[in-house]
């Protein structure tokens, strides 16, 4: 991957720093991905002109593309070309060319200032076209440099990148290698637990990227490489040889999904009957479009009086063992399975704390069921963190279960 | 709000620059500015040695406060306390006091090598404990300037604030103008509804700094001012007379903690039946810690014979009108009523998408009915976007409704 090219992005706007969301990043990536660049860096500045010379300058000195979105417009606090114009030493002057084609547009009232400043360059840039706004793109090279100024609104620059974006970029780095990736989903393993096994296969093939992102329960293997080297296919074999039925997906795969691809090929269906993950497990199962076709229901009994009524939990049970115990699970599941007469029924009953737990039964303690035609298995799991936390591991384990038994 | 000190933010992992959302900057935004900072840049960095410390270069030369954000974890690729270590030109070394730590919580399991390796600290850092996870924080002085490194999942990262880090940056800048922060919680409004009905209070109190973040059916209003000014409760006094009832409440409260507290104070239950949202409501009803005490229960009932067995809806309404109908969700709340014996009783039918619409139901829509005591109330409305968001915008519809009529 080291004959990647860099491309660093900038994103100017105090809007970035004072509590909106940056949205653009992974859009930047998925357009600038497949053209052989590899992102090295973001930066988000305010509306400063120094501000953004400097993130302009360190951006220069690093990267072969540097992309700049937003501070193109036609008010005070729009400093980007200026900024541009004070990095590269170049003079700002005005286009005729764009003036035609805004006046084009609007007529006369391109005599207005604000569209009349649309119409300033920095000396030397080509333009892009903006069907979408007034404000030109530019394409500005320095050496064997292209520093790329964008309009902020999605909507104005995003057909930029067809109409003719992707093209200048190509025609500007024509040796540019192509990436291809993979992202295996993995579930069962904590991170280090999928580092220490995927190890040997980053070590066979040192020359991709890798990275491992930790969830609930779940790990995100990915590894990036040159498109057309077949070295991701080659990565893919060994790393499923390795994790096996550990992977549940690719790509955007999840366990919900997962289940339901097996649920519908085996023409079979599943309820739940939850505690402590509260509706958790279901929510996740009909986040998934047509899960109606093979979810048919399920219990949220929080209280003993629901598992009774619902589930048919006998009192005794739960008198005995309590509600949070292999008992009461093991009854749960037969009785949602019943209930909701579906082939397959899980359940889930635990402490997710943060109050409630003890030496005999902690928090973060789960007892889970699954029932089917062939009978009953049940789980003991010891998840730790928040609520939030204990709960997501618990749904995940539990899916992941079921989907090993479909 | 001129004389606020400059935090910078790192954030650190490939992944954010390889299509992953950074979702933490307006996190640290909410943290920071109430403690007298503006956040004047934030750099996305790869899991690079070298790409870190310069990004840590690059801010300890502008700001005051930087906190660095990942890549403490005892994997390969987290190298952020080998990065602050090369800035700072100091070593690193084995802390006994945090092995300490661990041992108590993990036993003889700290002599594994990934444990072993999360008591290494930067010489001279003081440590910040991690309830959650291995990753120590770390507080590194550097003359005026502080640097703070925390560990990436915001599951960990974010109780280090409560717990000490606010304290720790306040020692650190005994000077700083503290900022007083009021963030409001509204419901039924959507963003420029919003922003049009707060437009008097912020042209009334012009210097205060406003920030306006849009979810789903739900809207929240941040106003920040100086602290010990008075600003913030004027402004409090006068969205409150305009917004009224729509506000839900303040902070961190949340749709679910607003339902479960007016239900704890009224001494009643509540109970649900889902269908589109498929669990999506009791979810967030129990991810309140506590809510045992007054969900009932809730039957996500996705199949027709889920909702006539559980919630005993008539096969014929069902028949005549459809299961996403007035109707339906009237028997289905009036069903989750009496098998819960709840006092309350919600129902969301609906068509969450992508298929399943037809002209006169479209994708979107949804019924709604709660019950009391005093008999049934049926809703109905449209919703847009994706099956997510439709999902949520109707939880977050019904469980509004609930809190008003408690």
């Amino acid at each position: 991957m080291n004959a990647r090219l860099k491309a660093e992005i900038i994103c100017t706007g105090s809007e970035l720093l004072g509590g909106k969301l940056n949205l653009y990043v992974p859009l930047f990536y998925e357009r600038l991905a497949p053209l052989g660049f590899a992102i090295t860096r973001e930066q988000s500045c305010g509306d400063g002109l120094e501000d953004i010379a400097s993130c302009m300058r360190g951006a220069l000195s690093r990267a072969d593309l540097v992309l700049v979105c937003g501070g193109l417009g036609p008010t005070f606090d729009d400093l980007t070309r200026a900024a541009a114009a004070r990095v590269l030493g170049r003079s700002i002057y005005h286009s005729k060319e764009c003036e035609g084609i805004l006046r084009e547009r609007y007529g006369a009232r391109v005599r207005l200032p604000n569209l009349k400043d649309q119409c300033r360059l920095v000396a030397g840039a080509k333009y892009i076209r903006n069907d979408n706004g007034t404000a030109f793109g530019e394409l500005l090279r320095k050496g064997r440099k292209l520093m790329v100024l964008l309009p902020g609104p999605r909507l104005e620059w995003e057909p930029m990148f067809g109409q003719c974006l992707n093209a200048e970029i190509k025609a500007a780095f024509p040796g540019a290698p192509a990436v291809a990736s993979v992202k295996f989903k993995i579930a069962g393993l904590w991170e280090p637990q999928a580092e220490a096994l995927l190890r040997p296969v980053m070590k066979k093939f040192p020359t991709a990227a890798y990275t491992i992102l930790a969830g609930p329960y779940t790990v995100e293997f990915i590894a990036a490489a040159p498109a057309g080297s077949g070295l991701t296919e080659k990565i893919k074999a060994a790393a499923v040889k390795i994790l096996a039925d550990r992977i549940y997906g690719f790509e955007d795969e999840t366990l919900a999904s997962a289940v339901g691809k097996k649920l519908s090929a085996a023409g079979k269906t599943a309820a739940t009957a939850e505690s402590c993950t509260g509706g958790l497990v279901s929510e996740l199962l009909t986040s998934v479009p047509g899960s109606s076709a093979y979810l048919q229901g399920g219990a949220v009994a929080y209280s003993d009086a629901a598992k009774i009524k619902l589930l048919g939990v006998r009192s005794a049970t739960l008198k005995k063992y309590g509600a949070v115990s292999m008992q009461s699970a093991r009854e749960m599941a037969l009785g949602a399975r019943k209930l909701f007469k579906s082939d397959y029924a899980l359940s889930v009953t635990g402490i997710a704390g943060p109050d409630g737990g003890t030496a005999a039964k902690p928090v973060g303690l789960v007892f889970f069921a699954l029932a089917g035609k062939k009978g009953v298995r049940v789980f003991r799991r010891q998840f730790f963190k928040t609520r939030a936390y204990i709960r997501a591991c618990a749904a995940n384990f539990i899916l992941d279960e079921l989907r090993k038994i479909i």
